[in-house]
């Protein structure tokens, strides 16, 4: 569907803000609780919680995130979606969220429709009220700005910074090709993310959504350098079709793409590794979980690794 | 200063994605804490905190909030105080911000710099932290949306649905003219919010960002309407200049420019309003407080009072 439409008449100016603010209620429906707990007071007001908050934000932009191939439901998804995945990134779990919309007044208001139909579908899946928000209007532009809080499953928080040298690296499913449709078709790994931020055995945590080349720096202790070998890689299918049409391999798609929306896990050097991957199967027997490497010094690199920063991962300005 | 600059040397796209954020995080400065609990991790986190929380989310956009004319820092701080303004109207203080910017490749460092130097300052003078935020590129499009976390500072916080009929309405400052710099020199009403929730005789509180004509329909009982004699309305002086440009009354300007960031107050129809007004001028010697009449009857509404349905406000979709 077109997100903007010729039709004057079937244009966000048209309906004008008061009823749009209204269709927006009505579209979220049982996901967005009554002020002031919900949309229409000057803020909304969030229960009293003695858990450590957490807070994230992400946007979905048109002609960035999104274009009109995706179907608008699956953008409102993705919105919410991406921002679960910074959550699941630490083990905790969501709470409320609020959407920013920054709207041309062409946007289509069966587009917005459809958008907010498929952001309250999510929210009630993944259970987290939408409790308020913003409409302003821009030029030539449509995104919308969520913040997403959430607060610990259990009694840690993972961060990025726990890893050392010898640390073992894994990650969750497979990687690559994501522009084929897993950018939207995604599902954040809240469950997963839990499960590991209650497993003594991890120590650092991350999504990976700027290509597990890039993002692996952030977990890279310093000194160290990611000792991967290419065969240890989980390629995904999408990356291999890819490859086809691109001329690079399936190998550079699955590190530099992006928006893989996985997991990369730290396991102690020390830690009984084949317990931690059998506990791992039977709580999550569907879904892979790889053990790329370790940590090494940066003198000790064996030949044959993968020199991860050949890739060059997304890069958010161009 | 221009925000967006033809030399490309001088653009966010030069200086790149990874360079950007470790500019952003020096320019903050001390108003971003470390990581986890500012920028750098998946998500950012809160203290756990037993108070009620509330949440406001408010962006600026370029052409639409601000232009060139507006000094970049002016932007920044505006950016967080119009949030702040939201929290003050339910009697509430900040605990911490997040800011997710929408950047066309072109726009100018210099520029990026003074905004956030400005955010930086006002989150300072305010005591609230920048705990993280995100950075999209956007064709065409500057937009910087921040969300705004907060607790109630006393023992309740103050909605917009308290008011009953015959309650008084009141409001602080004097209204109208915005454009001429109120709206980015404004100081959001934390302190007298704070104290006004804290007064058993306020019933009900809003900001004024829509012009009073549109925001009073927040705040009007069912079955009444505000009964406001003209001469009572304080009008501003940039309203009066603002008439004399546009042809308009000064009145006009007051009732629908909108952008005064000044609370519309409720009072109860049996408190005590003499000592409620005493207590004020005690407190707040500087600010006008004004009583402009109460919430009558839609029956009853006494000859000569304004016709708020001939002010439109500020239409956020046009």
């Amino acid at each position: 569907m077109r997100a903007f439409t010729s039709q004057p008449r079937d244009s966000v100016a048209a309906l004008g803000e008061t009823r749009l603010i209204e269709s927006i209620r009505r579209w979220l429906g049982s996901a967005s609780p009554p002020a002031p707990f919900g949309i229409g007071d000057d803020c909304a007001v969030l229960p009293a919680n003695r858990r450590r908050q957490l807070v994230t934000t992400d946007p979905v932009i048109h002609g960035r995130h999104f274009d009109d191939s995706v179907p608008a439901r699956a953008v409102g998804a993705k919105l919410l979606k991406r921002n679960l995945s910074d959550l699941a990134a630490m083990g905790a779990r969501p709470t409320a969220a609020v959407v920013s919309l920054a709207l041309d007044r062409r946007v289509s208001v069966r587009w917005l429709e459809q958008f907010h139909r498929g952001l309250a579908a999510a929210a009630r899946r993944f259970s987290v009220p939408i409790v308020g928000g913003d409409v302003s209007q821009s030029d030539g532009f449509l995104g919308a700005f969520l913040t997403l809080f959430g607060e610990a499953a259990g009694p840690r928080i993972v961060l990025r910074s726990g890893a050392r040298a010898g640390d073992w690296i894994y990650v969750t499913g497979t990687l690559g090709g994501s522009l084929l449709g897993h950018h939207w078709r995604f599902i954040p790994r809240l469950a997963e993310g839990e499960w590991l931020a209650r497993r003594v055995e991890v120590r650092a945590l991350m999504d990976v959504s700027d290509g597990l080349a890039k993002d692996l720096l952030a977990l890279t202790p310093q000194g160290t350098r990611p000792a991967i070998a290419p065969a240890a890689v989980p390629i995904s299918a999408a990356a291999r079709r890819r490859a086809r049409d691109t001329g690079r391999t399936p190998l550079h798609h699955a590190l530099a793409d992006g928006e893989d929306y996985e997991l990369a896990v730290v396991v102690g050097r020390r830690a009984g590794r084949a317990a931690f991957e059998r506990a791992w199967r039977r709580r999550f027997p569907r879904l892979r979980l790889t053990c790329l490497g370790r940590f090494v010094s940066t003198d000790k690199i064996p030949a044959g690794s993968v020199d991860l920063s050949r890739f060059k991962g997304y890069e958010h300005l161009r």
